[in-house]
């Protein structure tokens, strides 16, 4: 068994408005100087040692993002 | 400036369905062997250099996680 972190985030030239609501509320709410705020998915997944490193990044690709306005990154952690 | 990443999992026996759907759904697509999949979010801020750690852990906690239902994690990366 292993776990694995997948992390999904926006392409830095697709608009996020989600993060971009965060930046928007976090001076009103008290807090100064964050000047940006992307916000995307964060997965972890617990995967057999059979799972090999393409699998896990067609895994990624094909299904966790969408590859047209997400960037991904897979990487394995210790337990 | 630098950059910090947030990372905010559902806490381990808080159900999550999104993850259970994504866990259900790679075996139909033929990908075996994921045992496990939980779904979070994951926040990238570019913050100045006079944001310190304590209000970081303060934006995260009150802002950007539910702690009720969910565990986060501030880390500082290379940019």
């Amino acid at each position: 068994m292993a776990r694995v972190v997948v992390d999904v985030m926006p392409k830095p030239e697709i608009l996020d408005p989600q993060g971009k609501a965060v930046a928007g509320a976090l001076p009103r709410l008290g807090f100064t100087g964050v000047t940006e705020v992307r916000q995307g998915k964060r997965f972890e997944l617990e995967v057999d040692d059979s799972v090999d490193d393409a699998t896990l990044a067609k895994i990624a690709e094909s299904f966790l993002a969408n590859p047209v306005i997400e960037d991904w990154s897979v990487r394995r952690v210790e337990p």
